[in-house]
């Protein structure tokens, strides 16, 4: 099987390695690589100056997209599925806008369309979850799903730094982008959630919808704080399946000590949802990294390889969307912290933080 | 595609039922179930009299074995195999005993032997672990993969009661078979983690010469010291590949409240694993229970359905098995305890628990 690969930076040049590591074992051959022409020299023969070389190319089978961003990663997979290749992605940004039109186009030209890596890096999640939602009903999701946060807020926590510093020290070991506003501020869970809670509800949830609330406002003293409660801060993604409707929140949690997300650290990222039949399922692993991330794309390409990655979205139309606000939260004013029952606009606070129960 | 069942019991009656509930949905079609005269009532045209009704019928494809037990149910698998029929089945006695012959007869036969509900109950473990083999290399494993014991261990530390006490509940719940001793003295885990391992490290684990020291001997007495050092007792399975030999253990094990074992908690099950490339993945869900086990199969038949279950076993023949006694122990003796460095004998104590440490 031959593979043409999108994007040669940290993830795509990851995937590209530990294919060639394997290929002769496998029958997995990397064809063609697009990205810029500065990398030409490293590529050689297999540079692609254009990503039409990969996309149209006859010799391609499958098509790993590896380029990061929205428009012209999306204009790619089209491009991709409707010359029959099948496409593996890890790019959270184009999935969560068009993954109903992704599956529904491989579905019609036969093809597969797999993205294991858009969420939670390496921890096979989205081909467990389509597997359990094949025969029980699926009605509520949580979890860590944001590598650099999670590092940041451990970090904070643990050796009482500022969060300046510790997005710093995140930043110089590769788990922060340079430009790290999306995970702070929680558009990445937001994307990611709504990846989730699309294939676990089976629907369109419209991440554009969705509240959420950052991490930029933590600060040692709130830390403290909560600590002081007898809890920890971890930023979490939830959402439910109620009455047809979703619920999705991104936002600061506090949860106590024995619950499962305390002990989820640093770049470590955990998912739980519930099933009806087959109760709460937890998956934990790596939420970042070349190597994590490359790993989930090459388990796509060799599900596709043997067979075993079939998969159509059932689509029932798009989801209205609520927050959780009517909760119970943590809430801190004038240096200090307090719970009440529900918020109606968290800009009355200098910051909010919902408490966060499994049993709830 | 068309089903067949040995043993309508718990796990097996509990496939039926789910079967039944989406049959028409999926063109998944349960045709014939074999049990003792008293079920053929209740299950009417569909009763079977013998297993070779179900193992040896041209309309059936796929046999589900839920018997329970050892030779009666190795006969019938590798009759079903041996007609051509895929087999799906949560038996871990039987699994454990004859992996090998069992997969590489369902190889020689171009079909399909799927035992997801054999280890973790629900929780789709090892079909994500032969995702992880198929591109990493794995070299440690370790969790709680009873569910009996650890509800016994978290009933006794959190309720204060006996083990008599917590396991007479246990079983009221369903939780425990009515002759516990496989699972108290840890014959059941070791027979998992062996599963777990053969699967890992691609060669045969016997669990026959695996050490495995049961919770028999655990007193509230020894949870108050235990807690009072510091640590929780949970009954652990481990084992890691280093120099290609295998080393298990299968014992009580204190671990430190930030241990992520150490909020598993009643009837659930968690694993962990090591992999070269995608560092640690972890699992969690119900290790037991009808619908639980009954999801996984039903897991491993749709997958079948789908055309999605295709694995062969890499076998490089079988591994020398040691134990752990190097590592340091929490021993028990004359109403106190204290850390060693390594044990020769646990019979020298009243009681022995290994450090269980995850950046061992």
């Amino acid at each position: 099987m031959n593979i043409g690969i999108l994007g040669c930076g940290t993830i795509g040049g990851g995937v590209l390695k530990m294919i060639d590591d394997f290929s002769a074992e496998k029958g997995i051959y990397v064809k063609k690589v697009f990205d810029l022409p500065s990398k030409k020299d490293m590529l050689g023969e297999r540079f692609a100056a254009t990503p039409d070389e990969v996309c149209l190319n006859d010799e391609i089978d499958v098509v790993v997209e590896a380029l990061g961003g929205d428009k012209f990663p999306y204009e790619c997979i089209i491009k991709a599925l409707n010359s029959g290749k099948s496409v593996v992605t890890s790019n959270k940004e184009v999935v969560s806008l068009h993954l109903e039109e992704f599956y529904a186009l491989a579905k019609e030209k036969g093809v597969y369309f797999l993205c294991e890596a858009s969420v939670g890096g390496g921890i096979p999640l989205i081909c467990s979850l389509i597997d359990s939602v094949n025969i029980n009903n699926v009605s509520r999701i949580y979890g860590i799903i944001n590598g650099t946060t999670n590092f940041i807020l451990t970090k904070m926590a643990k050796e009482n730094v500022s969060l300046d510093d510790a997005l710093s020290e995140a930043k110089r070991l590769g788990f922060a982008e340079y430009d790290a506003t999306a995970d702070l501020e929680g558009l990445d869970m937001t994307r990611k959630i709504c990846i989730l809670s699309s294939i676990a509800y089976k629907g369109y949830v419209p991440y554009v919808n969705v509240y959420h609330y950052g991490i930029t406002k933590v600060t040692p003293e709130i830390l403290s704080d909560v600590k002081a409660n007898g809890y920890t801060l971890k930023f979490v993604a939830e959402s439910r399946l109620i009455d047809g409707k979703v619920k999705v929140s991104v936002e600061p949690c506090v949860v106590k000590a024995d619950n499962p997300l305390a002990n989820v650290n640093y770049e470590f990222n955990a998912v739980y949802y519930h099933c009806d039949r087959n109760d709460t399922l937890g998956f934990y692993g790596k939420g970042a990294g070349r190597f994590p991330t490359a790993s989930a794309i090459v388990a796509d390409v060799a599900r596709i390889a043997n067979g075993n990655g079939k998969y159509y979205f059932s689509n029932n139309g798009e989801f209205e969307v609520s927050n959780f606000f009517d909760a119970e939260y943590y809430v801190y004013k004038n240096g200090k912290g307090e719970f009440v029952n529900g918020i109606t606009n968290p800009s009355d606070y200098e910051f909010v933080a919902r408490l966060f129960k499994v049993e709830d």
